[in-house]
Formats: structure tokens, sequence, C-alpha cells
């Protein structure tokens, strides 16, 4: 791209930000309110959803609240029918999407588990990973396609899971696009850090995650971290007090987390690998234990409690009754407040327009910067942004032990996507039976994939 | 080396092979029939072992076999005391030890056990295997500084367990080395592709052994094959039908295998792993369920008869009562008869003594026949071994899920051998926690990990 | 391929052997001799060639030779018109092909010259290995594409120069082929090496050149030797000695090379290069000036004498006038006598037909046998040939400043391909511009290739 | 290091800084000027060289400029006797030394123009960049050496050339050194892209060198680049016009230089490579002419001019006569004047210190971010610095024929550190053939070297 963006007589960068999946009830609001209160950038944001209807109310609030008095921002908002219409001319294009969750994801999490496989989350890997992964390949193809066609300049950011997989899938599709895949996951070992430099070091009040300097490496959600500083004085060194004090590690009562959250994490499981490997994963533990072989293989779900964590239950997957989030808002049920939403996509933005650089984490193909990962993997890393440009940091080596891991999902999702561009179910169930979950007898696994791939053919 | 071996004065190569572990009662009494069998090399066998008087048993042994009328060899066998004199200028070193199994191997199976982690054999990986390499390292770093000392352009063949740490103990320790680890257990795929072409073509009668050619590939008793030929004819496409053939894989009745040999394997889980992967694997099954997660997570051990093999008990490995077997033959209690032994050491002498090229796999340091497999981990190919030379074949690539699998362990015996020579336990722990096999609890695994290096401390 | 050939009734295998170039006045010949020679293979020989009646007239040779009664081959030779003819249901493929010297061959040497660039050789690399690269693919892409439509399973032997570009050309354009390149350039060196052995060693006399056993590692005609046996005895370490017994290396007089024939070699600049970096190339001196920057830098051409090699005019490779060889044998004036010719080919054949095993050199995609060269660039290497199967040797690495040197040139004939199945003369121009004997002014560099291009646009 | 330097009462930051080379005419004053404006941070600075006069002068300069009014920085410049003292609990280390020119530098140049090979610089490569390599290595190890023992966790950063050498040598004998290599060559191309910014966009006016982004890639003075952006704008496109602009390149006429200043450049050189390889060397003319063979086989040395460049004569090298740039600020002679270095020291102090965030391209150990050069080399990218950290951003591919010529130095580079390790002459010789300026023949080329090393020896 030569340039991103035109400029406004008074110099403002105007752009186009193409949304798929522009009818959410999360994603779309943080956008409305952070583009609200931005002043240096104005445009246009096309919400695109196979939900019109959702992205249309979406429309209808974004310009009311950037109306209000206490909006800055020089934004337009408008949903339309086709996606080629969300990308056409874009300067960025934002995805954020999710199947109808009663009848992709609740089977995702139903079905094995009539097969004794348990998933916390099973968003990324796992049978539930698996088969979220199939249905997502052809529409990540799709919207590469479309980017090719219609904005091939353009950024193109996504935040649907499996992160990895549908980041792959758009350079698979379209190797010259410019695309980059952002997750929160990591922020949360950040304060984790911003806690313990106030624990430790007398100068530290008050740190802010932001300060916190970490090197990251791995794949989504099965990223590691293994330095940590705050201004440059080391935090990684009172890992091991940290470990100490929380000895033992599975000492909660099965049942205890009964009526917890279904997001909470202690980072038990992050420090019972740190322990393991000398590294410390940065996800939650729901995420972690699906990874690995180590913690799901119960007889009792609430045996996971032990680990201060509970699953949830496909139940919880499914949308509430009754109106929207979005409704609410337009009906004046809920007031639409302007907060800092602590949302990095403004900032990204505004760093790929030359404005400012930003360094963070994202998932990006690998180049070099996990020189002991395979080249093309869709790593997460540490990366600079700048004008119209990424560029990865180099994270260094992961502990022989734990690369061994994640190469092993590495190579599964190769597969997926290999076996996705190929229409190669015989493939992509190798993959599956590759999976550390996967440890049922093998006539019993090929059930299983069999009915999940029936329940689902259609999305 | 220059020159292996001299000459006498009639032209026959003599030269002097020195024995690691000589007074044992198989590998032994092989050479001893071999040998008395070798025309065209001559030369003294010089037999140590920790058991002195065993070796003095074979060495008596094998002097009153080369003098019978029907032994051509012209050999002289002596037992030594110091592992200095057995190797002094050796031009070959032959090793096969055993550390006394009653208080070794008895607790490598049966602590394990104990916490629900079952093992057909474990000589090589899991619990047992892990062990076994801690006990092993020290003793092969012994001998290659031996090695280095008294014979360093000597050619060393190994035969230990576990074949893979043990020999690149060898070459860690002295990367000059000239090394070799021999193991029998492709030999087995290798008739069952003779059975295979008698089978399903025509012109195939009476199929030798020898006679296939496997391109063999992977780790010693993980190794895989993807081609098979027999004069030039490809067998390796009859697989699926002989797949179809035995399914259902795992219909034998638990108990079935109660009075079977404890050696038995029925292919059902090479097999199922075809099945799953698309290569065969070319070990008994017995070895391979000790590789992956999927067959050992057992309630009953008896459940293990589905796949037509059962667990040796640690009993079984207990040496008999009574005479050995060496006494046997010297009381007359037992006739040693010559015999055609099919083993292949004196055909790979002659061959690396520059007297007939041999064509076998074998174990070696990777310089490139397994290119995704990392340099300098020990692998097992096929190579051709020529006067003072064994260049390995390439191998070509391994499926990436199995690849992903044999990296695993490669990863695992990477860092055993660097444990072993740094004397560093929690470094051996990370391996033995990373072991596909141990799927316990960290704790309890640290337990377990205590308890059987406290047993086998002095080891 | 799973079978090839069939077998007659006597069991003797019968096949077919499409022959590309078969008008030819040396390789033709050759084969006629060997198959007359060979008892235990039969078949048809198909010899196709842009020249027909060369073709013809070759037919009529060889079937008049296998009819004699020293002949013992039961082969019959027919000259076909087109290459699809040649090659349909073929089991082998050979290829010896060369563009009419007179429009081709004598620019390469001539146009350059003018230049400053003397080419002893002009085949392989420099301006005329270039410009006959880029004649060259074209035509081994349609031999390719042939080959996966008429015998997608015979074996392709290639002779043609560039060796290395045209057998990359092969797999590039069907990468199932199943294809060697073979050459006997390495062949002299293993004829030096049997003579140092008869001069060191006392119980060496009459040493052939087959009994050597060298390590073969590099590119064609840029290939190196680091090892050298004789029965197992190290020669390699005699070359020091060599090198003393020849110095001072250039000590031949300008013009003393003026009667010589052109293609004496002295090995005096593989010498020279053996002293520069501790590995002896194993190549003819004419090749070897080529592939570095060290001798062709010259003012004048007879300078290169004292090297002990002299240019060959392109005059030289005009064809001669008057009967060519073929027709001296039909018409009697020149006796057809049969000989050992040394040539491999036959033997390959057998190998490959499963009915013995054979070691050579040969060149073959890098899968490992060269771990430190790029996967995929042709190389030069050891294999081992059995039935219906090519495995490469390891071969180990190079001596540094060596691998740079040779990195060279397969990055020149990776470009060289890409360019050629691209058709992008600035890519090719590149190569060109990269090549060590271009050492010109790049405006000057731009003036010699278009000169090159015009000239011999439509080979 | 946990924690760089300490905080004195206010908060501040205090260090120590111990210069080796601290009297040093350029980059001690350079340094005085900086600090004297730096308000943020404070501390000493520990000045060594081998004329203790020298370091004692700029001491005595350096206080008196903090002293005075226009001085914010707080900071103590002492001159020590010992390597020792200076690096003794060292926060950071800057390395800025050179041997006696006259008795040097003057043999690199003088000694090769006497076999016809001519440097403009003979700093890195070439003959002069050869031995000026083998006289950095010892002392090279020993400041690592030191710095292991005296301040194992201080930042070291090295102005020295051979830049790549002498950085590789502090990693080889200390490798867990950090140390960055900084040198100024890249800038000027920066500045030229301005240049092109201002010229061929509206928008850009007066453009800062800072503002201009360009992806850096290979080794030191041997430098790429294939992106240039000036707030997110690409510049690169542009750079076929300027070439066109520029055409014919090399027009100056021969003489036409021999006014102009010796470190003149035209990025005519810079502009052919561009035109052969589709790259932009990152690095002044003169210095990119001894990397390659093109430019430097000269008759006559004026013929150099034609490419707008000009020999600097060793007499140019030799220090002026007179009292020195200190003794003039000393003795009034010249006023000190406090300006904006444009010198990015003190930046990378305060980044490392964790105060601000620094992206600039440096020297460093290849960890990935040149995936297709060896892991290990010293290569030259850009990098974020941050507290404690150097992260090197992925800097992508090289064109093929640009990786094999920079391949070739990388290779050469390791020879000589690792020759230099061993005081293996013979090893460093080898890297002196296969330089790309060391045309001449062998035996010349060990009488050029012999030489060099002889005149050098005692340095
Ligand atoms: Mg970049
Ligand atoms: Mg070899
Ligand atoms: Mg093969
Ligand atoms: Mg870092």
């Amino acid at each position: 791209m030569h340039q991103l963006g035109s400029r406004s007589s008074d110099g403002t960068p105007r752009m186009k930000i193409g949304y798929v999946g522009g009818g959410s009830q999360g994603w779309a609001h943080t956008l409305i309110n952070d583009l609200a209160q931005c002043e240096d950038v104005a445009g246009t944001v096309a919400l695109y959803d196979v939900d019109y209807e959702a992205a249309a109310a979406n429309a209808k609030l974004g310009n009311r609240v950037v109306d209000r008095a206490d909006a800055d921002g020089d934004w337009t908002f408008e949903a339309v029918r086709e996606l080629d219409d969300a990308l056409s001319d874009a300067d960025f294009v934002v995805c954020s999407i999710q199947d109808p969750p009663e009848e992709t994801f609740v089977h995702d999490i139903d079905l094995p588990k009539r097969y004794g496989i348990h998933q916390p989350v099973a968003d990324t890997v796992g049978p539930g990973g698996t088969l979220r992964a199939m249905r997502a390949i052809p529409q990540y193809r799709e919207i590469a396609a479309t980017v090719r066609e219609r904005c091939p300049d353009a950024w193109v950011i996504n935040y649907t899971n499996p992160m990895t997989v549908c980041t792959r899938t758009l350079y698979e599709e379209f190797p010259e696009i410019k695309a980059i895949g952002l997750c929160h996951e990591v922020f949360q070992l950040q304060e984790l850090f911003a806690e313990i430099a106030e624990r430790h070091l007398e100068e530290a009040d008050d740190v802010n995650r932001e300060e916190i300097h970490v090197n990251v490496k791995g794949i989504n959600h099965f990223t590691w971290i293994d330095e940590a500083r705050w201004r440059g004085r080391d935090l990684y060194r009172f890992l091991d007090d940290e470990l100490e004090a929380r000895k033992p590690l599975n000492d909660f009562e099965p049942g205890a987390m009964a009526d917890a959250s279904y997001w909470v994490t202690n980072y038990r499981v992050a420090f019972d690998l740190y322990d393991r490997f000398g590294a410390l994963p940065a996800a939650g533990d729901r995420h972690l234990v699906e990874f690995v072989p180590w913690y799901l293989d119960l007889d009792d779900p609430e045996e996971l409690h032990r680990w201060g964590i509970r699953f949830t239950p496909s139940s919880a997957r499914r949308p509430d009754e009754g109106p929207s989030q979005t409704e609410r808002y337009l009906s004046g049920e809920d007031a639409f407040e302007l907060s800092e939403s602590g949302e990095e996509l403004v900032d990204i933005v505004r760093a790929l327009l030359g404005l400012e650089p930003v360094e963070t984490h994202l998932n990006y193909p690998n180049e070099g910067q996990m020189a002991d990962l395979p080249e093309g993997a869709v790593v997460e890393t540490n990366a600079l942004l700048t004008g119209d440009d990424v560029s990865p940091l180099t994270a260094g080596s992961l502990p022989d032990e734990v690369r061994s891991m994640v190469e092993t999902h590495v190579t599964n999702q190769k597969t997926l996507v290999e076996a996705g561009f190929d229409g190669d179910l015989d493939r992509a169930f190798r993959a599956f039976l590759n999976d550390p979950l996967v440890t049922i007898d093998r006539a019993a696994a090929a059930a299983l994939f069999t009915d999940l791939v029936e329940r689902e053919r259609e999305y």
C-alpha cells in the first residue's frame, strides 16, 4: 500500500474501516466508544454481519454516540448487506465473527463430553477447537479473497478464534495480505507482573499493565513468557517466590468453584507448568489445560476445581434471551457511557497510519521471530507497529519440552489448514487424532469426529 | 583410522574385538557361533564383564568351540578383568551390557505400576526407559572415554538399550568416535512384508527377509516404514488390504493373552498407527504402545490383551535359577550346535574391513538422513557400510503427526543426555514429565521419580 | 511404479528404453555396445532425435550389431519421429541431447571472448553455461511433461549439460519424476587415487578405479572429495605429499600446451584448490577454473597454459566434415568392435530392475545428503540404487569457504530455472551478473547478454 | 542484570560508563557534548586508553565542560590506567579504539596496492579488513573477559571496526555478554530518502532523517534496504525514477575526484547494485566496492573516479601533526560549543535504563532477525531498545544473489574469529583467499599475507 487513507482539508487522515461481524454486542460497542474519543483520525465504519439487523442497530447506535457533545470523533457508521461492500476500498478490515453458538459451540462441548473428553473453552484446540477451525477456514478464505479483490492494501485485524488457524488461513489464501491477529490473553499476565512489581519492589506503586514489558513467545492461548521487566527492573526472578507462596497448587476443593465466574483463573495451572518447565505460560488456566494431557483426564468434572477453575457449561454459550445490549442502549434502558476501554485497536490504527509507534504482542506468520518453530506458522510474539509496517521482534527459543508441545499444535494447525483447503476430511481427522485431548480409542474418535462433522456440516 | 587390523602371512586380516558385557548368555554365544564359521577374518576376542567369572566361562566355551573340527574360524577368546585391557588396541568394540535386573528392571516396572503407569517393556521410554537411560549414561561415558584413550580408531558396535541414548552418549563424550547401534526390531517387519509378498505376488515363493527392501526412518523402537519392495516390486500398496483383513484390530479378549509368550506381537497396534497416520511403524507392538498416549491408560492391565499383546511381569526379568546356559554348554548338559544365526555382526565387521559392502538399518547421529529431525539426534535409518566407512542413506520426511511424536522423544533423549552429563536431576525430571506415559499429577510424578532414583542410585 | 518392465517366458525382464538424442555419435554407440553384451535383460530401444536420419542410422547399426554372433543381447532398435512415441510406455528414458554447436556453442565461446571473458568449456557456468541453461530449460520441460503424460513411472537418466539445471528442470516441471543425472567427471579422480594407492601402499598393485571409494559432495563439475579409501585403507592422507611433489603448481610455460589435447588435465588447479581450502575438487581443471574467479582473468589466453590446460577453440566444437562415425561403421569403413565400455548405464538399469545393487555418484535433488546446501537443489553425491529406488548417501558438510562458493552457483542455478519457467529475462540476467566469470561492467554485461540471447533466440 | 545504575536522592538514575579508547579526539568529544546536555541521567565516566595522557586530557576537558553554566548534566570524568578499573562495576561500556594508524593502517593499504589490490577504506573486508580483524580479535577477547570479570551485567556498546568481527568476538568470548554494535553508515541513506520524500511527495517539506523508516538487513557496511517509508508513505517505489535520473551511473571522468573529499559518495555504486539485484545497499560507495568483485579491478586507480569516489591515500590515515583537538580545546585555541550532535548514544543509554524506548539499527547476533543467514552471525538490522532489553526486529530475506554475496563475507568473518581464537594463521589465510578482492595467485596471496602479518605482528 502506498498510502493508507486520504487527508481531509485540515490534514486529519480519513479512512474506511470494514467491520466483519459488525452486529456483535461486545467488540462493536468498544469500537464505537473508542472512535467516539479519537480526535486525530476520522472516517467511516461499514458494518457487515450475517445478521444485518444487528449491524444496522449498531450503526444507529454508533452514529448516535458520535453525535453526542462528549464525543470528539468525526466518524460515520453504516450497515451494509454484502461483504464486498464492507471491504470495498477499505483501509482497515476488522474481523470478529461467531457462528450461532446454539448450533455449533454447544455440540463442540457436549458431544465430546459423552466420550469423556472435557473442555473448559473448546475454541482453540481439542475436539471443539478442531471443529471450530474446520468451520472457520472457508469463512476466512472468503474474507481473504474479498480483501484481494476489494482492498488488497488494507490492514486486516482479526479477533476471531481459533486465532492461529484463522490468521494462517488469511495468509494461505492471499499471501500478500497484511493481517495481524489480536488477543487479550497476555494482558492478564502483565497484570499479574504489575502486582508482583508492587509486592517486591519498593519503588513500585500503582504499576500499570502497560508498563510491564514481557517477552512473549509461542502460539495463541499457549504463549509463554521468559522475561518480565518494569522500567528495566527484572521481575521474572521473583517467580520462584511466587510459586512457593502458592503451593500446594491444586488445593482447591472439588466443588469450590461451583459459584465462581466461568472465566475465573488463579494461575495455578500456569505456575504448575512453570514449575515443570521453567517458563511461565501467558494464558488463563482454562485455556492451558486444553493444550496438554495432564489436567483434563477426569472421572468427575468437579475434580477440575482443584486447580481453581471450572468448566463453562454449553448453556452459558447460548445467547441470553430478551433485548440485546445494543437494543438496551438504543431504547435507553442502559446508558452508553464513554470510558477508557483499554482496547488497543485505535492505537494500532494510529500506529499503522504513521502517527505514533506501538509495541504490542500479536499473531503473525513466523519469519524468524521464533527461530525454533517452522517458518510460516502463525506465532504470537511482540511486534513493533509503525507507518504501514508490522515488524515482529525476535523472541528467542523455548525450553525444549515446551517447544515440542507447541510444535505438536503447530503441526495440527498446519494439517487443519491444508485439509480445509483441500476439503480432505481424512487429513483433518489425523490432526484430530493427534490432539492431546483425544486420548480415546481410534474407533471411538472416528465416531465422535463423524458425529461432530455431521451436526455442524452446514457451518 | 588408517588401517583396520593387520594381515597374517596368508593375507587374512587379523583383528582384536573388545567385548563389553562379554559374560552374557545370549550375544556372546551368537558371536562364538558366527566367528567359528568365519573363514576370511581371524583374531582375538577380549571378553570383559563386571561378572568376570561369566566372561571367563564364555572364553573357555569360545576356545573350545573354535577348536572343534566343524569350526573353520581362527579365533582366540580371553577374559580380561579391566575395561582398559579389553579395549586396548581393539579394532572393534562390541557393547552389550545389562545391570542386574533384579535390582533395576524390577523397580523400573513395579514402582510406576503403583502409580497406574503400565509398561510392557520399560527399556526405552516411559519411566523405566528414563531411569535406564540415567543409569546407562555414566557407563557409556566411561566406554567412550576408554575408546578415546585405548583405541580411538576402532568401530564401536552397540546393542544395549536404551539404544538411542547409549549411542548418543558415546558421541557426546567423544565426538570423533566411530559408533553404530544395531537392533533387530525392524527384521520382524521385513518378515511381515516377506509374507505379504508371498500372499500377493504370484512370482514370489519362499521370500527371504533379506530380500525385502524397506525405507526405515525414525528412532530406535519407534521407527517407521513408508516404502517396501521385493526385487523392485512395490509391496507397500498392499497394506490397505492387509489392514482391512485385520479389522477390527483390537478384538482379542481381555485374558486371551494370559498364556501367550511375553514377546508376542500381532502388529495390531502397528496397523492401528498405520490407519491413523499413513505410515507403518517398524517395531513390535509392545514397544509401540510405550511411545504414544493411546494404549496404556488402562484400569485393568488385562485390557491390553485386546491388542494381542501382554505385559511382561517384572518376575520374567529376573534371571532363572540353576546353571547358566554357558555352564550347561560347558558341562555338556546342552550341546552347542553351529547354526546360521541370522545375526549381522560378522557381516558388518567384514564390510568395515573392506571385504564386502553391507546395507542395513542402524542407529547413527543425524547428518541429513532425516532432514526433518534435528542434526545430531541419533536416528535409525538404512546405511551403507564399506571399508572403514558408514554412510547413512537419506530417508526423506515423516508424516507431520508422526514427526511431532518422534520429536517429542528426541527432545527428551537430548534432555536426558544433557542432564546426565551435568548430573542435573531437575533437568532429567523435566524429560520424565514430558514423557507421554507420565500422565499423572506433577507431585505424584515427583514422588515416583524420587523413589526410582533412590532405589537405583548405585547403578 | 509398481513394476518395471515385464517378464518374457524364460523369466528375463523385458523393457523399453526411450532414447532422446538417439542420433548421437558417442553415447548411442556405447549403448549399442553394452546392450549387445547384456544377457539378463532384453527389450527395445526407441531412438528419437531432431535429426531423424541420424537416429535411423543408429537403429540400423544397433540391430546389425546385436544380430552378430559375438553379441548375446536380445534387443531391438527402432527410430521414431516423435518424442511421444519414444517415451510411450517406456521403462527407462535416456537423455543425451545437444543443440547444433555451430549455431550455439560457437557463440557461447566467441562472444564472451570479445568482452575479455575466456571459457575453456562453457557448458556449465559462466556466460556459455548460462546461455546453454536458458536453451535447455524449455527442452527439458517438454521432456518432463512428456514423461508425465506417457511414462510417469519410468526412470529418467540424464547425460546432458548443464547437468544440474537440466535435472532440476525435470523435477521442477514434474515433481514426481524419477530422474537421475550421470556424469563421468569423478571417474578421473578415482583413477588418480588408484595411482596414489599403487604409489603409497605396498599391498596395492594394479588398482581398479572401481575399487576406490570416495566421498563425493557438491554440484556437477564442482564436486569435492574429502575421503578416499581402497579396501578400507585411507588414501586421503597422502594428498599433502602429492601436493608437495607437484609444486610449483603453475609452472608450465605459456605455449606449452599448444599441441596438447583440448581435454588434457594435470590436476594442477585441483591441487591448488586443495591447497587453498583443504578439500580436493573432483573435476577436470578445465571445468574448475570456470567456477572460481582466480584463473581466467587473463590478458593473453596462453597464460592459462601455466596450469597445464588449454582453451578449446570454438572451431573444435564444430562437427567434423565427411561421413559420421555411424556412417563409417555402416559402410564398413570402421569396424564396430565389442568392448568393455566402462559405462555404468546398463549396471544402473539392472540395479533399478532389482537384479544387483549399485553404488555410484549421481545428481539428485537434495533431501539431506548435503545438509549444508538448500533442500531441493540438485547436488552430486554417492547413492545406492536398488530395485526401483535411488537413495542418496549423506555426504556431510563442505569446508565453509567451499560451501560459500558452491552456494553461489546453486543460487544462480535456482534463479535460472525460475527465470526459465517464468520467461523472465531480467531475472536470468541477475544470475548472469552474479556469475564469478562476469567481472565486467554492468553495461557491458548487459550488452553481452543481449547479444547472446539474440543470436541464440531460436534454440 | 537486575537493575542498571542506582538512584540518587532526587530519583535521577546514576551510573558508571567505562570508556575504552577514551583518549580519542572524536567520539570522546561527542560524548562530552551529549552528556553535558543530558539532564535525566547522571554519573561518572571512566576513560581508559593505551595513551593515558590523551585520556587524562579528555577527562580534564569533560569536567571543565560540564561545569559550565550552559551545561545541565551532572557528570564526572576521570582517566584510569587499567582496563580493569575502567570496567569495574560499570553499567555501560563504550568501546572505540584504534591502533596507531601509521604502524597498521598504512600497511593495510600500501602493501596490497603493490600486488594490485586497491582498497578505498580497508577497515572491514579485503586484505586490510582481514588484517585489522586479526589485530582486533585478541583485543576484544580481553575486553569481553574483563566485562565477565568486572561488570557482567553491563551493556557494551561498540563503535570499532571491523564492527562485525569485533562484536562477534565479544559474544564468542563471553556468550552472556549484552553487547551491541553501532554504526552511522545507514544514516546517510535515510538522508537520501528524506530528499526523495521531499522531491516526490507534495506534503513532505523539510523531512528529518529520523522520520524515515527503512528496513535494514545484512552485515555492517554491506547492509541493504528494501522498504522505506515516511509517515507510512512508501518511498521505495521512487527508486526506479531516481535510478534513471542518475544514468549513466559511472560517467564521472577519471581525475574528476582528485580534489574531492576522501569521504565523498554519490551513491552511484549503490544504484548500480540496486540496478543489478533490486535492493538498495545502505552504505557509502567507498565501502560497497570492497565487498564485491566488480569495481576495484583497476589498472589505473583514477579509473575509480568514474563512480564518483576516490581512494583515501594511506597518508590521510596518519595523524596530523601539531596539538590535538583536545589540546586545542583545553588551550582555548578552539572553543568547545555545545551542539545537537545527532549521536544516538545517550538516547540508547536512556532507553536501556527504561526511560524511553528507541528503535534503531544495530549489530547483534542473529537469532532469527535474518532467517536466511546463519544463526549466531552478527548482522545489522533494526531493533527495539527498552529497559534492559534489546530485541531485534525481523527483517525478512534478501534477494538470492545478495544473500549469496553476504554469506561469503559471513563465512569469512566466522572463519577469522575461529582462527583468531585458535591462533591458527592457516585458517585465517583461507578467509583471506576467499575474499572477493583477493583475485591474485595463491602464491602471491601467500606472500602478501605473510608480509602483512609480519609487519603488524605486534598489534
Ligand atoms: Mg518490516
Ligand atoms: Mg561417509
Ligand atoms: Mg528411498
Ligand atoms: Mg528480548
